[in-house]
């Protein structure tokens, strides 16, 4: 049970526009940050502009940005648009060949499951995964640019 | 998210086991009732009667059997010996390398959020998931083997 790497980029993403408050943060800048080609990082933010989490502005000084505060953006939003699909089972979708489905009760207990595992991923906001945010700043190299932009 | 094929399948076999109630189980038998090889079935239950949730009988009429009564089987605890793993993303392992390891909370978010997915399987056990047990037995075919055997 894991979170696709998508998932998890798409955090570190959202973290990155974050802490770079103010000012966009440009493609080549965040896929160096994380070691990541810019291609990826593309199709990662795809989701995520298409769902309104992340604003992209075009141009030679473009860049992306949090659509609204971090502090109004949830974790649980984030894992919704990203993650391909929560079928925890084959008995989730409706080409299964389990000869129990529709008699087994093991698909209501991992769907109240699930409910409860975003139920706490409901209280958490990007704001709150970056309560450090001055030592992330420094480790994401964001105060250097900043500086060098102000 | 979604929980691996063997997880999925060694609830099956508990469940089969549960329905299959004074008898021993036959590999055979599970293998065909769920169209899987037997191979497969034997790699499954590695882990289920390495920690005592199935007994194994060698021999002729051997096969296999609840440890337990049904009723006291938590589903969580075949997911937890099943599954590979519950690092949920790269940073709750060791040898990852995004930069805000350490100073970012989405590890303890999503921590948290994996233990009310378990709190949630601890409530369920085998019985539970096969409350329609005398459905289960005749889609399964043992009311028939139950019936030879007799």
């Amino acid at each position: 049970m894991r979170l696709t790497k998508q998932t998890n980029y798409a955090i570190r993403i959202m973290m990155y526009c974050a802490a770079n408050q103010g000012r966009l943060s440009q493609i080549p800048e965040i896929a160096k940050a994380y070691g990541l080609s810019e291609l990826f990082l593309f199709k990662i933010l795809k989701p995520l502009t298409k769902n309104g989490l992340v604003d992209s502005v075009r141009g030679r000084n473009g860049g992306i940005r949090l659509s609204r505060e971090a502090s109004e953006i949830r974790l649980s939003e984030i894992v919704r648009v990203t993650e391909d699909n929560f079928e925890m089972a084959e008995c989730f979708g409706e080409d299964g060949d389990c000869p129990l489905m529709d008699s087994c009760e093991l698909n209501s207990a991992l769907r109240e499951a699930l409910g409860a595992f975003f139920a706490v991923l409901d209280k958490y906001t990007i704001e709150d995964l970056a309560i450090n945010r001055h030592r992330i700043d420094k480790l994401l190299g964001i105060d250097e640019l900043q500086k060098a932009s102000a």
